[in-house]
């Protein structure tokens, strides 16, 4: 192990400690119901770039999409809620693979914070306890991509621990459905 | 869509059908069977990080990994074969979601070309195939990382349409076998 992967897997620990075992501060984080669906798609479309490609008000695909999830035992969706009220949301994948003498990666996707909780370290404590669940399931390595124009976001998971050693790519394919 | 998606999604097919469809000039692309499994570990190795942390003496945990990758109908390893002999290989995994309402992804991971067979094209054919599955399961969106220091390896595929836009974080966890 290098020393900056170390010094990353320290700094992931100690803001998992400071967050608490139930996410801390009055938040609850836990594996997302099919009750949970309807507020987990309002916080996905409240977004700039979620508000154009989300339909809040046509629940169907993300119904189905939810059922495929909930029955893949390497995959769920993760809400942090507060007050009976979910605030935030992310997704956590375990990516199976051969390299690193078959290690399984965890992939963190859709981290979504309501915007009247953000500033507030949530992001932080959702993001450490999807690092923990995927210490605990045995992981080698968290992996997630950003925006390459979110500064904020990189800094983000900078402090986290994480370290941006690669480039993300993308390509989009034409919607079957469209 | 954007310009620019489309742009992409033509150039990724000119690609693919260029390389025809059993990946072109005597290479075949399929799925891998534990029988290719030494070989695939071979190419993991042959790597100036893939040397340090792959051990092609000791199958055992890559027949555990293959193992589960063959049993789930959501990830797949592939090699590309020329005369008989392992030439290359990639992962696939294909990624549900609930974002771009409920979209599958497809995930790339791991491509590797044989050394003798590097700057023939056999890379570009190898993600082209993949590209082609993706298209055929639905998915919406094909994604992978390149480490950062690999300008040959953006160029190659940013050529093949994909577009840098994401920055990609890593976070080594410590082995629990170490």
């Amino acid at each position: 192990m290098t020393g900056r992967d170390a010094d990353s897997t320290r700094s992931v620990r100690a803001e998992a400690a400071s967050a608490g075992a139930d996410g801390g501060e009055g938040v609850a984080i836990r594996r997302a119901s099919a009750d949970d669906l309807a507020a987990v798609v309002a916080l996905l479309a409240d977004d700039v770039r979620g508000a154009d490609r989300e339909t809040p008000g046509d629940l169907a695909p993300y119904r189905e999409a939810f059922a495929r999830i909930d029955a893949d035992p390497w995959t769920l969706v993760a809400v942090a809620v507060r007050g009976g009220a979910v605030v935030g949301t992310l997704q956590l994948t375990y990516l199976p693979g051969l390299s690193h003498r078959g290690a399984t990666r965890a992939q963190i996707e859709a981290v979504r914070v309501a915007a009247g909780e953000r500033g507030r370290g949530l992001g932080g404590r959702m993001v450490s306890w999807a690092v923990e669940q995927a210490r605990t399931r045995g992981c080698r390595m968290v992996q997630l991509t950003s925006d390459a124009a979110r500064a904020d976001a990189h800094r983000f998971y900078t402090r986290l621990g994480f370290a941006a050693t690669h480039v993300g790519f993308k390509l989009a394919l034409e919607d079957p459905r469209a």
